[in-house]
Protein backbone atom coordinates (compact mmCIF):
# COMPACT_ATOMS: atom_id res chain seq x y z
CA UNK A 1 0.00 0.00 0.00
CA UNK A 2 1.60 3.57 -0.86
CA UNK A 3 1.37 5.98 1.64
CA UNK A 4 2.40 9.70 1.83
CA UNK A 5 2.26 12.46 4.57
CA UNK A 6 1.53 15.80 2.84
CA UNK A 7 3.18 19.18 4.01
CA UNK A 8 -0.07 21.19 3.31
CA UNK A 9 -0.39 24.80 3.52
CA UNK A 10 -3.61 25.80 2.50
CA UNK A 11 -2.37 27.43 -0.75
CA UNK A 12 -3.10 26.66 -3.99
CA UNK A 13 0.25 24.74 -4.71
CA UNK A 14 0.24 22.23 -1.94
CA UNK A 15 -3.78 22.00 -2.31
CA UNK A 16 -3.05 20.84 -5.95
CA UNK A 17 -0.39 18.59 -4.25
CA UNK A 18 -3.13 17.04 -2.00
CA UNK A 19 -5.26 16.24 -4.49
CA UNK A 20 -2.68 14.40 -7.22
CA UNK A 21 -1.88 12.42 -3.69
CA UNK A 22 -5.52 11.23 -3.52
CA UNK A 23 -4.75 9.97 -7.15
CA UNK A 24 -1.57 8.43 -6.48
CA UNK A 25 -1.48 6.98 -3.13
CA UNK A 26 -4.23 4.51 -1.22
CA UNK A 27 -3.63 6.15 2.70
CA UNK A 28 -2.68 9.97 2.48
CA UNK A 29 -2.15 12.05 5.58
CA UNK A 30 -1.49 16.33 5.93
CA UNK A 31 0.52 18.48 8.12
CA UNK A 32 -0.13 22.34 8.51
CA UNK A 33 2.44 24.27 10.28
CA UNK A 34 0.76 27.60 12.65
CA UNK A 35 4.16 29.32 12.28
CA UNK A 36 2.74 32.61 13.67
CA UNK A 37 1.69 33.51 9.72
CA UNK A 38 -0.84 36.81 9.75
CA UNK A 39 -2.67 34.80 6.93
CA UNK A 40 -3.95 32.37 9.32
CA UNK A 41 -6.96 31.56 7.28
CA UNK A 42 -5.25 29.51 4.98
CA UNK A 43 -5.00 26.66 8.39
CA UNK A 44 -8.66 27.14 8.76
CA UNK A 45 -8.92 26.26 4.91
CA UNK A 46 -6.73 23.62 5.47
CA UNK A 47 -8.91 22.06 7.87
CA UNK A 48 -12.15 22.15 6.25
CA UNK A 49 -10.41 20.77 3.33
CA UNK A 50 -8.97 17.72 5.37
CA UNK A 51 -12.29 16.84 6.85
CA UNK A 52 -14.28 17.27 4.18
CA UNK A 53 -11.80 14.63 2.20
CA UNK A 54 -11.74 12.47 5.08
CA UNK A 55 -7.71 12.74 5.21
CA UNK A 56 -5.96 12.83 8.90
CA UNK A 57 -4.43 16.00 9.52
CA UNK A 58 -2.16 17.40 12.00
CA UNK A 59 -1.93 21.26 12.88
CA UNK A 60 1.13 21.64 14.19
CA UNK A 61 2.69 24.82 16.36
CA UNK A 62 5.91 26.05 15.22
CA UNK A 63 6.13 29.78 16.12
CA UNK A 64 9.93 29.64 15.83
CA UNK A 65 9.61 33.31 15.97
CA UNK A 66 8.47 33.24 19.70
CA UNK A 67 10.70 30.31 20.52
CA UNK A 68 13.67 32.49 19.33
CA UNK A 69 13.05 35.65 21.01
CA UNK A 70 10.45 35.10 23.54
CA UNK A 71 9.51 32.61 26.01
CA UNK A 72 12.38 30.07 25.49
CA UNK A 73 15.21 32.54 25.98
CA UNK A 74 16.46 31.78 29.49
CA UNK A 75 19.29 33.76 31.47
CA UNK A 76 17.81 37.40 30.92
CA UNK A 77 21.26 38.88 31.46
CA UNK A 78 21.88 40.07 28.01
CA UNK A 79 26.21 39.25 27.82
CA UNK A 80 27.45 41.52 25.32
CA UNK A 81 29.22 41.50 22.56
CA UNK A 82 30.90 42.91 19.93
CA UNK A 83 29.93 41.61 16.78
CA UNK A 84 26.43 41.52 17.98
CA UNK A 85 24.24 43.52 15.77
CA UNK A 86 20.44 43.58 16.27
CA UNK A 87 19.13 45.74 13.16
CA UNK A 88 20.82 42.67 11.44
CA UNK A 89 19.14 39.96 13.47
CA UNK A 90 15.53 41.71 13.11
CA UNK A 91 15.70 41.18 9.40
CA UNK A 92 16.05 37.75 9.32
CA UNK A 93 13.44 36.36 11.06
CA UNK A 94 13.30 32.70 10.58
CA UNK A 95 15.64 31.70 8.54
CA UNK A 96 15.80 27.71 7.94
CA UNK A 97 12.54 27.25 8.21
CA UNK A 98 11.51 25.22 5.42
CA UNK A 99 14.05 22.34 6.60
CA UNK A 100 12.63 22.53 10.46
CA UNK A 101 9.14 22.00 9.16
CA UNK A 102 10.48 19.13 6.62
CA UNK A 103 12.36 17.90 9.80
CA UNK A 104 8.78 17.67 11.70
CA UNK A 105 7.06 16.45 9.04
CA UNK A 106 9.30 13.50 8.41
CA UNK A 107 9.21 12.53 12.42
CA UNK A 108 5.44 12.58 11.69
CA UNK A 109 6.00 10.31 8.80
CA UNK A 110 8.19 7.77 10.44
CA UNK A 111 5.53 7.69 13.79
CA UNK A 112 2.83 7.42 11.34
CA UNK A 113 4.59 4.88 9.33
CA UNK A 114 3.66 6.77 5.63
CA UNK A 115 6.93 6.03 3.44
CA UNK A 116 6.61 9.10 1.17
CA UNK A 117 6.87 13.08 2.28
CA UNK A 118 5.56 15.04 -0.41
CA UNK A 119 6.62 19.03 -0.30
CA UNK A 120 5.04 21.95 -2.23
CA UNK A 121 8.09 24.03 -3.97
CA UNK A 122 7.59 25.09 -7.13
CA UNK A 123 10.11 26.68 -9.97
CA UNK A 124 8.59 30.05 -9.16
CA UNK A 125 10.53 29.90 -5.52
CA UNK A 126 13.87 29.05 -6.21
CA UNK A 127 15.23 32.35 -6.98
CA UNK A 128 13.75 34.36 -3.41
CA UNK A 129 14.30 31.19 -1.25
CA UNK A 130 17.28 29.06 -0.95
CA UNK A 131 15.39 26.45 0.91
CA UNK A 132 13.05 26.03 -2.34
CA UNK A 133 15.78 25.11 -4.79
CA UNK A 134 15.92 21.35 -6.40
CA UNK A 135 19.50 20.72 -4.86
CA UNK A 136 18.15 21.71 -1.70
CA UNK A 137 15.62 19.60 -2.03
CA UNK A 138 17.67 16.83 -3.21
CA UNK A 139 20.35 16.73 -0.34
CA UNK A 140 17.38 16.78 2.02
CA UNK A 141 15.58 14.03 0.62
CA UNK A 142 19.86 12.40 0.63
CA UNK A 143 19.50 13.06 4.33
CA UNK A 144 15.53 11.65 4.62
CA UNK A 145 16.64 8.42 3.40
CA UNK A 146 18.75 7.63 6.57
CA UNK A 147 17.57 9.95 9.10
CA UNK A 148 15.74 6.60 10.31
CA UNK A 149 15.35 2.84 9.99
CA UNK A 150 12.33 3.78 8.19
CA UNK A 151 13.56 5.15 5.10
CA UNK A 152 11.59 8.55 4.20
CA UNK A 153 11.18 8.99 0.31
CA UNK A 154 11.22 13.05 0.44
CA UNK A 155 9.94 14.64 -3.31
CA UNK A 156 8.66 18.16 -4.31
CA UNK A 157 6.40 17.01 -7.40
CA UNK A 158 5.72 20.50 -8.42
CA UNK A 159 9.86 21.16 -8.23
CA UNK A 160 10.25 22.27 -11.90
CA UNK A 161 6.71 23.45 -12.42
CA UNK A 162 5.80 27.15 -12.52
CA UNK A 163 2.54 28.66 -10.47
CA UNK A 164 0.87 28.75 -14.29
CA UNK A 165 1.56 24.70 -14.07
CA UNK A 166 0.16 23.77 -10.89
CA UNK A 167 -2.79 25.60 -11.83
CA UNK A 168 -2.54 23.72 -15.08
CA UNK A 169 -2.55 20.64 -13.17
CA UNK A 170 -5.00 21.74 -10.80
CA UNK A 171 -7.96 22.39 -13.82
CA UNK A 172 -6.74 19.07 -15.49
CA UNK A 173 -7.37 17.04 -12.39
CA UNK A 174 -10.99 18.80 -12.21
CA UNK A 175 -10.04 20.00 -8.25
CA UNK A 176 -12.31 23.65 -6.96
CA UNK A 177 -9.67 26.40 -6.36
CA UNK A 178 -12.19 28.04 -4.20
CA UNK A 179 -11.16 25.49 -1.48
CA UNK A 180 -7.48 27.36 -1.25
CA UNK A 181 -6.19 30.80 0.28
CA UNK A 182 -3.79 32.49 -1.42
CA UNK A 183 -3.69 35.98 0.22
CA UNK A 184 -0.92 37.07 2.59
CA UNK A 185 -3.46 39.60 4.40
CA UNK A 186 -5.60 37.27 5.18
CA UNK A 187 -8.73 39.12 5.55
CA UNK A 188 -11.99 38.43 4.46
CA UNK A 189 -11.93 38.31 1.04
CA UNK A 190 -8.40 37.92 -1.00
CA UNK A 191 -6.49 41.83 -1.58
CA UNK A 192 -5.80 41.46 -4.74
CA UNK A 193 -2.62 43.42 -4.17
CA UNK A 194 0.04 41.84 -2.64
CA UNK A 195 2.71 39.55 -4.07
CA UNK A 196 0.82 36.32 -3.56
CA UNK A 197 -2.45 37.37 -5.10
CA UNK A 198 -1.37 39.04 -8.11
CA UNK A 199 1.00 35.78 -8.76
CA UNK A 200 -2.31 33.54 -8.69
CA UNK A 201 -4.09 36.32 -10.61
CA UNK A 202 -1.40 35.96 -13.71
CA UNK A 203 -1.35 32.38 -13.28
CA UNK A 204 -5.15 31.99 -13.75
CA UNK A 205 -4.89 34.49 -16.71
CA UNK A 206 -2.21 32.89 -18.23
CA UNK A 207 -4.57 29.56 -17.99
CA UNK A 208 -7.80 31.31 -19.67
CA UNK A 209 -9.77 30.58 -16.99
CA UNK A 210 -11.75 32.39 -13.85
CA UNK A 211 -10.13 32.21 -10.22
CA UNK A 212 -13.62 31.05 -8.24
CA UNK A 213 -12.11 33.07 -5.20
CA UNK A 214 -12.86 36.82 -7.34
CA UNK B 1 36.87 36.35 13.06
CA UNK B 2 35.99 32.38 13.83
CA UNK B 3 32.50 31.84 15.23
CA UNK B 4 30.30 28.50 16.43
CA UNK B 5 27.44 27.82 17.82
CA UNK B 6 27.70 24.40 19.77
CA UNK B 7 24.76 22.29 20.08
CA UNK B 8 25.14 21.51 24.16
CA UNK B 9 23.13 19.33 26.28
CA UNK B 10 24.95 19.41 29.65
CA UNK B 11 26.65 16.52 29.50
CA UNK B 12 30.02 15.30 29.33
CA UNK B 13 30.04 14.77 25.10
CA UNK B 14 28.98 18.03 24.52
CA UNK B 15 30.56 19.93 27.56
CA UNK B 16 34.08 19.15 26.09
CA UNK B 17 33.36 20.24 22.77
CA UNK B 18 32.17 23.49 24.23
CA UNK B 19 35.40 23.70 25.46
CA UNK B 20 37.26 22.36 22.67
CA UNK B 21 35.11 25.42 21.01
CA UNK B 22 36.66 27.93 23.46
CA UNK B 23 39.94 26.64 22.44
CA UNK B 24 39.49 26.99 18.77
CA UNK B 25 37.14 29.93 18.12
CA UNK B 26 36.83 33.54 18.85
CA UNK B 27 33.32 34.29 19.24
CA UNK B 28 31.17 31.17 20.70
CA UNK B 29 27.09 30.54 21.57
CA UNK B 30 25.51 27.56 22.85
CA UNK B 31 21.82 26.24 21.97
CA UNK B 32 20.05 23.60 24.14
CA UNK B 33 17.21 21.81 23.78
CA UNK B 34 13.85 21.05 26.27
CA UNK B 35 12.44 18.32 24.63
CA UNK B 36 10.62 17.00 27.78
CA UNK B 37 13.65 15.22 29.17
CA UNK B 38 13.13 13.90 32.65
CA UNK B 39 16.64 14.93 33.20
CA UNK B 40 15.71 18.82 33.63
CA UNK B 41 18.93 18.37 36.04
CA UNK B 42 21.17 18.62 32.35
CA UNK B 43 19.24 21.95 31.13
CA UNK B 44 20.20 24.12 34.59
CA UNK B 45 23.78 22.68 34.75
CA UNK B 46 24.20 23.92 31.07
CA UNK B 47 22.69 27.13 32.54
CA UNK B 48 24.91 27.26 35.33
CA UNK B 49 28.40 26.64 32.79
CA UNK B 50 27.43 29.15 30.02
CA UNK B 51 26.66 31.64 32.66
CA UNK B 52 30.12 31.05 34.30
CA UNK B 53 31.93 31.01 30.69
CA UNK B 54 29.88 34.48 29.78
CA UNK B 55 28.59 32.33 26.81
CA UNK B 56 25.56 33.45 25.12
CA UNK B 57 22.87 30.70 25.50
CA UNK B 58 19.13 30.05 24.34
CA UNK B 59 17.26 26.89 25.68
CA UNK B 60 15.16 26.36 23.49
CA UNK B 61 11.58 24.68 24.40
CA UNK B 62 10.95 21.94 21.51
CA UNK B 63 8.95 18.77 23.44
CA UNK B 64 8.02 17.37 20.25
CA UNK B 65 6.04 14.50 22.02
CA UNK B 66 3.45 17.25 23.30
CA UNK B 67 3.36 18.48 19.37
CA UNK B 68 2.50 15.68 18.39
CA UNK B 69 0.05 14.27 20.72
CA UNK B 70 -1.55 17.19 22.72
CA UNK B 71 -2.60 20.63 21.89
CA UNK B 72 -1.19 20.47 18.31
CA UNK B 73 -3.88 18.33 17.52
CA UNK B 74 -6.54 19.85 16.00
CA UNK B 75 -9.62 18.39 14.02
CA UNK B 76 -10.54 15.88 17.53
CA UNK B 77 -12.69 13.68 15.55
CA UNK B 78 -10.18 10.56 14.79
CA UNK B 79 -10.73 9.17 11.49
CA UNK B 80 -10.89 5.69 11.29
CA UNK B 81 -7.53 3.98 9.18
CA UNK B 82 -7.55 0.01 8.20
CA UNK B 83 -3.52 0.00 9.06
CA UNK B 84 -3.62 2.55 11.88
CA UNK B 85 -1.91 1.03 15.07
CA UNK B 86 -1.50 2.38 18.26
CA UNK B 87 0.39 0.75 19.69
CA UNK B 88 3.07 0.72 17.35
CA UNK B 89 2.80 4.48 16.83
CA UNK B 90 3.81 5.27 21.02
CA UNK B 91 6.83 2.79 20.50
CA UNK B 92 8.37 5.57 18.45
CA UNK B 93 8.21 8.47 20.65
CA UNK B 94 10.09 11.20 18.77
CA UNK B 95 11.79 9.95 15.36
CA UNK B 96 13.83 12.47 13.74
CA UNK B 97 14.73 14.69 16.76
CA UNK B 98 18.21 15.17 16.19
CA UNK B 99 17.64 16.34 12.72
CA UNK B 100 14.87 18.70 13.99
CA UNK B 101 17.20 19.91 16.80
CA UNK B 102 20.10 20.60 14.10
CA UNK B 103 17.78 22.41 11.91
CA UNK B 104 16.39 24.42 14.69
CA UNK B 105 20.36 25.18 15.86
CA UNK B 106 21.14 25.79 12.25
CA UNK B 107 18.80 28.68 11.95
CA UNK B 108 19.94 30.53 15.43
CA UNK B 109 23.27 30.42 13.47
CA UNK B 110 22.55 31.97 10.70
CA UNK B 111 20.18 34.34 12.50
CA UNK B 112 23.00 35.15 14.99
CA UNK B 113 25.73 35.35 11.68
CA UNK B 114 27.74 32.03 13.26
CA UNK B 115 29.43 30.83 10.69
CA UNK B 116 30.04 26.85 11.60
CA UNK B 117 27.66 24.65 13.70
CA UNK B 118 28.83 21.75 16.34
CA UNK B 119 27.02 19.06 17.05
CA UNK B 120 28.33 16.39 19.80
CA UNK B 121 27.38 13.31 18.49
CA UNK B 122 30.03 10.45 19.05
CA UNK B 123 30.99 6.84 17.92
CA UNK B 124 29.18 4.81 20.80
CA UNK B 125 25.98 6.25 19.61
CA UNK B 126 26.43 4.83 15.62
CA UNK B 127 24.90 1.50 16.49
CA UNK B 128 21.59 2.89 18.35
CA UNK B 129 20.51 5.91 16.66
CA UNK B 130 20.46 6.65 12.95
CA UNK B 131 20.64 10.17 13.12
CA UNK B 132 24.29 9.90 14.80
CA UNK B 133 26.05 8.16 12.09
CA UNK B 134 28.90 9.27 10.12
CA UNK B 135 26.97 9.55 6.74
CA UNK B 136 24.04 11.17 8.36
CA UNK B 137 26.18 13.81 9.55
CA UNK B 138 27.60 14.03 6.12
CA UNK B 139 24.34 14.14 4.03
CA UNK B 140 23.11 16.71 7.11
CA UNK B 141 26.56 18.74 6.53
CA UNK B 142 25.72 19.08 2.38
CA UNK B 143 21.72 19.94 3.01
CA UNK B 144 23.22 23.09 5.64
CA UNK B 145 26.12 24.64 3.38
CA UNK B 146 23.17 25.50 0.99
CA UNK B 147 19.57 25.99 3.50
CA UNK B 148 20.66 29.85 3.34
CA UNK B 149 22.51 32.39 1.75
CA UNK B 150 24.40 32.18 5.03
CA UNK B 151 26.64 29.01 4.83
CA UNK B 152 26.84 26.86 8.03
CA UNK B 153 29.66 24.81 7.97
CA UNK B 154 28.28 21.74 10.14
CA UNK B 155 30.51 19.43 12.06
CA UNK B 156 30.59 16.91 13.96
CA UNK B 157 34.06 16.37 15.89
CA UNK B 158 33.76 13.70 17.57
CA UNK B 159 31.95 11.48 15.79
CA UNK B 160 35.02 9.42 15.56
CA UNK B 161 35.74 9.39 18.95
CA UNK B 162 34.15 6.56 21.74
CA UNK B 163 32.80 7.97 25.16
CA UNK B 164 36.39 6.92 26.67
CA UNK B 165 38.48 9.23 23.83
CA UNK B 166 35.95 12.13 24.52
CA UNK B 167 37.62 11.52 28.52
CA UNK B 168 40.66 11.79 27.42
CA UNK B 169 40.55 14.71 25.17
CA UNK B 170 38.75 16.41 28.67
CA UNK B 171 41.48 15.37 30.31
CA UNK B 172 44.19 16.59 28.12
CA UNK B 173 41.55 20.22 28.03
CA UNK B 174 42.02 19.94 32.06
CA UNK B 175 38.63 20.29 32.19
CA UNK B 176 36.35 20.29 35.14
CA UNK B 177 34.10 17.03 34.69
CA UNK B 178 31.89 17.59 38.16
CA UNK B 179 29.83 20.70 35.77
CA UNK B 180 28.55 17.57 33.70
CA UNK B 181 25.40 15.95 33.66
CA UNK B 182 24.94 12.48 32.13
CA UNK B 183 22.67 10.38 34.78
CA UNK B 184 19.12 9.77 33.05
CA UNK B 185 17.50 9.45 36.13
CA UNK B 186 18.11 13.21 37.14
CA UNK B 187 17.82 12.73 40.86
CA UNK B 188 20.26 15.10 43.05
CA UNK B 189 22.93 12.48 42.61
CA UNK B 190 23.74 9.92 39.84
CA UNK B 191 22.22 6.67 39.92
CA UNK B 192 25.21 5.07 38.96
CA UNK B 193 22.90 1.89 37.47
CA UNK B 194 21.38 3.21 34.14
CA UNK B 195 23.02 3.03 31.10
CA UNK B 196 24.23 6.64 30.60
CA UNK B 197 25.88 6.41 34.57
CA UNK B 198 27.46 2.71 33.36
CA UNK B 199 28.89 4.14 30.26
CA UNK B 200 30.25 6.85 32.10
CA UNK B 201 31.40 4.89 34.54
CA UNK B 202 33.57 2.95 32.37
CA UNK B 203 35.09 5.76 30.30
CA UNK B 204 36.85 7.31 33.43
CA UNK B 205 37.74 3.77 34.62
CA UNK B 206 39.63 3.23 31.13
CA UNK B 207 41.19 6.70 31.33
CA UNK B 208 42.73 5.58 35.12
CA UNK B 209 40.86 8.59 36.64
CA UNK B 210 38.51 9.55 38.88
CA UNK B 211 35.01 10.78 38.17
CA UNK B 212 34.91 14.19 40.24
CA UNK B 213 31.01 13.53 40.39
CA UNK B 214 31.31 10.08 42.67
Amino acid sequence: MKSVLVVYSGGLDSYTLLNKAIQDFDRIQAITFNYGQKHKKEIQVASTVCNELKIKHEIVDLDLETIFSGSALVGKEEIPEGNYDKEQMKKTVVPNRNMIMVSVAASLAIKNNLSTLWYGAHAGDHEIYPDCRPEFIERLANVLRICDYHEINFEAPFMNYSKTDIVAEGVRMKIDFSKTWTCYVGDEQPCLRCGSCLERKSAFEQNNIQDPLK
